[in-house]
């Protein structure tokens, strides 16, 4: 299997020729040094990689302003020196993404700090994970790479917003601490929310992230923050399936085409329940930005519609190029005109006495009536049905993102139904659909 | 108003001349002792009350069977000698009950017994409250009678399983206990759940219900113990609206007649709520029998709905001659297919295995997929209309009364909508539909 995960030697060989030619160019100006960072100067990328990450090191005694000017100018010359079509990016300060020859390659600027623990910004603590790993990796490199392609093909793979799973650095030093790839799954499959490893024994601080990986580099570091509680534990599902019953399939990202038009509609309709989208502009933004503000934004609906008597089943986001989309599958899309108000209990004198002032003589439907020492009384709903709320001002006085607020602001639009279809997020839609867990898919795949 | 509440002096000399030949006979007959008890023997009655209680105390070394058979046996010949139609009745055991010249009378017999502490059944501690309250009740009759006259209009009064209220006994008591009407309401509208009053200071017992008033002839009994939590602050609201703008609307029972059909439907429909009765043949005990048994029925099948899907607004019972209705308003009347199944957390390795193995070849909506940790699965429902769950036999699974369970077991009825509607429930729909405090309807009847 790792014949077809390994990249092979003439692909190693081009893109480290190509980094050593990169590298060279930066160091022939005298401005910084450089180093080639990620998985291609680990040996650990896996077959197919096409990304190349140089990282160009100047003086700490420059500014912010400074390192950025003089950082892209530099990054911009060497794409132009090697004839790369190019752009600008933003992680957390700018780079420059170059295409030579159908290579990815990203050239970042940083200040060469003398320890990880001194950083100015977090790229400058890269070049320590990759000397790190470099110094560590001894013998393991094909666990990493069987680990990373387990990993991909389980869909756990990637510490992105939208993925909450885990990182390269992450897998490599999973791999490093536990001694090879047998003896990570042997543990993985016993794993409780709260585990902490900490390789270097220096860790001082407390987190409380499903997962804790002391940054070897740095003891104040969470290496596993953005795993999710759900996807750490999806991967241990596939670990403990894969030892149960090992296969190739475990390296294989199962392909499931998304549905059609007519077998999402005999889905939904099987269902019975009742699916809602909200459409609105992208914000031009980087998904590590846009997508937990989706989240929120549709977190937040989803607690106003359950207010409202709309409970959800379940929600989910997606971030296209020109649009997102939030999705709502409802249990209920109307509800009866009137609503319970709970009161004050009557022995509280002071706003028993406010309550019943304001609702005796209130456009009441019942009430105030007393239960169970406590007044109630039923209203008229400002909503009866989940589209109108929806599509109601009401969405906009909730907590959404900066970002997706702005968006909605030039509009929205809510589907129902069927009405939900949309070519553009069809693979979304489907998956939400027809959720079921990594192994779920992996032995359906086998099956088939 | 005293003047209508109080009864007339013929009244008054009329009923106890009647006590006292009652008493007369039994006494004469040499086989028991006996007793005027109740609010005539204390002179708290109301009038038009025409409840006339005889107690024959007998030998407490009968043996129960002897009591029942000597005592119903003088009763019967105590009835027949006055030329009354009778009827035997139980209670805790079980005694006559004689109609004489429009008077309701009961022959109660039960053990002469030398402390409260030593009764062998409820009925024989009727004597020494009679006796406690003609000791203490110097100069508060007009005040008790007023107070029962509130109680009653406030729709609080009586102790029995549907009221949930004040015992007469209870209302004598307060009124003891604060030394008189306006002493006891200023004190009650300031009370708060779990009030303890006890006038002889010898209680010894814990209690949990709202109001606990010791019984001044025995320490063990809480003499509140049926008061329910909304009747006790039912009864504080009344209180407070009185304080605040007396009036003798306060002692008028409202008089709300009951909802045409159209109404009821026409109201039902702004609601927008989904009304489901269940009737069936009222089982032949008496209501403090079989009303606890509908409340517990109710509350049963308003779990069961709950876990249904469909959640209930209000439930009420109703206990008539012929038939018992069970009244739920849900909120939801029909649900989607699918529903969720939260499994276990895939950190219990054995527990997730199962559940894992149990639903990958199952017929499922979707999953299982892991949510926050935990396996959840999609099944199909068992019912998605509500009608549908309340005709079907599960209906006889859950816990109901045993004598509700019998009856059911003969059939019940499912009505729909406006299809609730019955003449012989009229006024109890009424009721439910436009459910409010004692003081709401007090406060609307003043405006009227």
């Amino acid at each position: 299997m790792l014949t077809w995960i390994r990249p092979t030697p003439e692909e190693r060989a081009y893109i480290r020729a190509m980094g050593d030619r990169l590298i060279e160019a930066v160091e022939r100006t005298g401005v910084a040094k450089a180093m080639m960072v990620g998985s291609v100067a680990r040996d650990t990328f896996v077959r197919g990689d096409r990304d190349l990450d140089i990282f160009m090191l100047f003086d700490p005694s420059l500014s912010q302003e400074e390192l950025q000017e003089k950082g892209l100018s530099l990054a911009r010359r060497i794409a132009e020196e090697f004839g790369a079509a190019w752009r600008e990016k933003y992680a957390q300060h700018p780079y420059i993404n170059a295409t030579i020859n159908s290579l990815d390659i990203d050239l970042v600027p940083c200040y060469a700090v003398t320890s990880a623990t001194r950083i100015k910004s977090a790229v400058d603590r890269t070049p320590f994970h990759t000397r790190y790993i470099k110094a560590h990796i001894n013998g393991y490199v094909d666990d990493i790479l069987l680990l990373k392609q387990f990993a991909k093909a389980g869909g756990v793979y990637g510490s992105d917003h939208m993925t909450e799973g885990f990182s390269g650095y992450l897998c490599e030093l999973l791999i490093i601490h536990y001694g090879g790839l047998h003896q990570l799954f042997e543990a993985a499959a016993c794993w409780e929310p709260g585990i902490t490893i900490d390789i270097e024994e220096h860790g001082t601080k407390q987190f409380s992230e499903p997962l804790v990986v002391i940054d070897p580099v740095d003891p104040e570091r969470n290496v596993a923050a953005a795993l999710s509680l759900s996807r750490m534990f999806e991967f241990v599902e596939l670990v403990r399936g894969y030892l149960e019953a090992p296969s190739e399939a475990f390296f294989c990202r199962p392909t499931t085409p998304p549905l059609t038009r007519e077998a999402f509609i005999r889905l939904l309709g099987a269902r019975g329940t009742h699916l809602f989208s909200v459409t609105f502009a992208t914000p031009d933004y980087t998904p590590d930005t846009v997508v937990p503000q989706l989240r929120k934004s549709a977190e937040s609906m989803r607690v106003l519609l359950d207010r409202n008597g709309f409970p959800a089943n379940r929600i989910d986001v997606s971030m296209q190029k020109d649009r997102c989309m939030l999705l709502f599958e409802l249990m209920v899309d109307e509800v009866p005109t009137i609503c319970r108000h709970i009161g004050p209990p009557v022995w509280s004198p002071e706003n028993a006495r406010k309550f019943f002032a304001k609702y005796i003589h209130g456009e009441v439907f019942a009430g105030p009536y007393i239960e169970d020492g406590r007044y109630v009384v039923e209203l008229p709903r400002p909503f009866t049905r989940a589209v109108d709320l929806l599509r109601s001002g009401t969405l906009l006085d909730i907590a959404l993102g900066r970002h997706v607020r702005r968006s909605m602001e030039g509009g929205w639009t809510v589907d129902v139904g069927a009405g939900c279809w949309d070519e553009e997020f069809a693979g979304f839609i489907s998956q939400f659909l027809e959720r079921s867990s990594p192994l779920v898919r992996i032995r359906r795949a086998m099956r088939e």
